[in-house]
């Protein structure tokens, strides 16, 4: 396995502990409010993780390795989760969550070897992308919607900080992104 | 315990074995990289969680219960870690924060009570303040800077990501703040 593909893996695996170490039987005031008005809380992310892992990482993987730049990637469903998961609780989630992380992780190291990683495939909107660049994406789309359950939980806390909101630039995102760099 | 106090002690208390979760014996690549130019890198941040732990908000809530608004809380020293750490490995700080947390969470215990959350003490810079906002504080600062700590482990795969760089604030988010809210 090659030093890319082994350190990304490296990431991909740990976020289900992470979400684990976070959200296991957390109080439920401090996952009930969405990171921005209108935006996802950490069930609708650990939701969200699932289709990635479901119908996107490996699917394009493979696309890749198969197709080339013959076929494009089908396009990913960012709502999926809405309906699926009404009836499942967080902790289910994140159950369900490690169980398919684990696998996809196990077939990747099947599907890549380190020669692959220059090969391409075709985005639907985004026109040519490499396998390298696909394997990126996926650890930092993890990073990314971590966050966006931490601003959520942030959120939850608002009001309660008091003035100390001047100096909290996670609070101050929420109503205006341009308030500080981060 | 207060409910507040409770669910405020359910999130100090997971931090420590999340920063383990998320960062020990990472590669390298992964922690070499700031939030924001200039910014901080995780040895940084949990250096500044150790200060917090050690000058901050127990000083803080022992100043409200013993002086009230009488006397000022000292100022805290934003930078402290810098020298301090700088032969100590991130396991190692990770390890010094998790027994100071750890430590803070029992004093707070024996320390705070329901009916102290009203009670008021001076902040230099924000003037009046409440114990309740200062623990509050004291959790969604977690939150902040372990999301600082994500942002850089984004921005160190940023040139990897490639034209899916579009489609990921986490690392819109690092070159232009306005770019996306979260």
């Amino acid at each position: 396995m090659s030093e890319f593909i082994r350190e990304t893996t490296d990431l991909l695996r740990r976020t289900p502990d992470l979400l684990r170490t976070l959200l296991h039987e957390l109080p439920p005031t401090w996952a009930d409010t969405p990171d921005v008005e209108g935006g996802w809380g950490p069930k609708d992310v650990v939701g969200h993780l699932i289709t990635g892992e479901q119908t996107d990482w490996i699917a394009r993987t493979k696309r890749i390795l198969e197709h080339g730049t013959t076929q494009p990637f089908d396009r990913f469903d960012r709502f999926a989760h809405a309906e699926r998961d009404v009836d499942a609780s967080l902790d289910e989630l994140i159950d369900r969550f490690a169980a398919v992380r684990t696998e996809n992780l196990r077939r990747l190291g099947e599907l890549a070897k380190e020669e692959d990683l220059d090969r391409r495939g075709l985005h639907p909107s985004l026109g040519e992308v490499t396998l390298r660049e696909l394997l990126a994406t996926w650890s930092v789309h993890d990073l990314d919607h971590v966050s966006q359950i931490f601003a959520g939980m942030a959120g939850s806390r608002d009001a309660d900080v008091g003035p100390w909101k001047a100096y909290l630039g996670i609070l101050l995102r929420r109503d205006d992104p341009a308030a500080v760099p981060g």
